[in-house]
């Protein structure tokens, strides 16, 4: 199975509905916890779980706010159905984890609506282009990230990641300093790019305070992702941006485009920068 | 007392702390319910009241889920506290309202995190300045908008609004079809803004549709404010912005400059377009 799917899959408990159990793959760590966009996804997988219901099947929009960092082993989401309408369902998740004395530790509260993306009318009544970026081979791969990032960053080693040249210019100790990360990102085993997959990847790019030369654990407090379109097969196109860096807290707005440069998803999240 | 404050404000029961009651004022109606912002920012009162947190007093980030429309009258906020921190505290809440036949609706449930503003560090390391603005005397206020527009959006009789005419021209059947609009906004009666204000600010201008030619009720699905710095006094610039309208959906993004030119808030929504 997928490293992705493994780690963010749940098991709806017999017993209670609203109950899911899965397991966080080491793999996915990042600073001190389980990546974010993981955690998130895990949450509205057991979220869904509970909804049960197969006329809403797709993430619409997820919001989770941040308690404890997330670590590799087991997880229990539970979740409770907020409403049931014609057109979307809605709910809240909790994801929790036992700690090391047993003592069960809330990780993330979640809350989501979901519909079904393939009712939605296919208009684009407005629309901004994808941006500008060279082709996948002209871009640098993750794997020559320098070691500080790969070690603080390993579930990078799970994705195909090329970054935009043009972007990654802290790498050499030259940030550009605007405030924008891109790269195209695919799993390497070829499994396709989907919308619980878009959930996980409004945060797969290093924080982007690394364009300004600033590197660490930046713990997000809040985290937002809008799944617009399902994305077709291939590379998605990933960006990370801000604009607004102050009182030791910053935004990071995320766009993805699927490989035929439908806009599929848009991230925001609040979190802190590192300690210095 | 301000019109805003006596909609928003709620009183913590004394059997149960997590329990507040309030009462919407049906000034704030717009479309078929009550202003989103002023849904937000009623609950994020409850919220706050339940975690009775001196230390942590300011919503930093707020999200909330709406599942039917707020209507003039009783409301009662139901808040859960997730974690009381050292820097932040955080929690989830339901707003209900009884329906017509007394049964309890559930309106909107949010999460939540609170810390203190004024504890952040006074940097500002990057920003994006304020947009080019005329002078509220040189600018259209709401009260010009025409009937269909204050008809259905009776709350702008509550606020001081004053448009960038630039951005107005769908009034005079001109839209243009940029995506944004922006107003310099304040209480007419002089009540200074404040983190709470700012959480239905960022709901407050007509959607960003009508600079499309577009009107009607455009229902949110989730709304997230962040809350970035406390807002000097005087006028606040609002801006909101879409990019994206397709799938029947569309993003609303908003930023909101005080008088000292500080981004003091971030809001981003995802909502339906007017059924046509």
């Amino acid at each position: 199975m997928n490293s992705f799917d493994a780690s963010t899959q749940v098991e709806r408990s017999t017993d209670d509905p609203g109950v899911s159990t899965g397991s966080f793959d080491g793999s996915w760590q990042v600073g001190n916890g389980i990546n974010g966009g993981v955690v998130l996804s895990t949450t509205a997988r057991g979220l869904a779980a509970a909804l049960g219901d197969d006329r809403h099947p797709d993430p619409l929009a997820i919001t989770g706010t941040y308690l404890s960092a997330s670590t590799a082993g087991p997880l229990t989401v539970t979740a409770e159905v907020a409403r049931r309408g014609g057109s979307i369902s809605s709910g809240t998740a909790t994801l929790a984890q036992p700690d090391a004395a047993g003592a069960l530790q809330t990780r993330a509260i979640v809350q989501g609506v979901f519909g079904d993306l393939s009712q939605l009318p296919d208009d684009s009544e407005v629309r901004r282009d994808p941006p500008q970026m060279p082709a996948p081979e002209d871009c640098l791969p993750a794997t020559m990230a320098p070691p500080h990032i790969t070690e603080s960053a390993k579930y990078l080693n799970n994705l195909d990641l090329r970054f935009d040249p043009a972007t990654v210019q802290w790498a050499l100790g030259q940030p550009a300093r605007r405030g924008m990360i891109q790269a195209w990102v695919r799993f390497p085993d070829g499994r396709e790019p989907d919308p619980f997959a878009l959930l996980f990847l409004v945060d797969c790019l290093p924080p982007v305070l690394a364009d300004f030369g600033r590197f660490g654990w930046s713990p997000t407090l809040q985290l937002s992702a809008y799944i617009r379109a399902r994305p077709a097969p291939g590379a998605l196109l990933v960006r990370h941006e801000t604009e607004h860096v102050s009182g030791g807290q910053f935004e990071e707005d995320v766009r993805i485009w699927d490989s035929e440069g439908t806009l599929v998803a848009q991230g925001r999240q609040l979190a802190r920068t590192p300690r210095a």
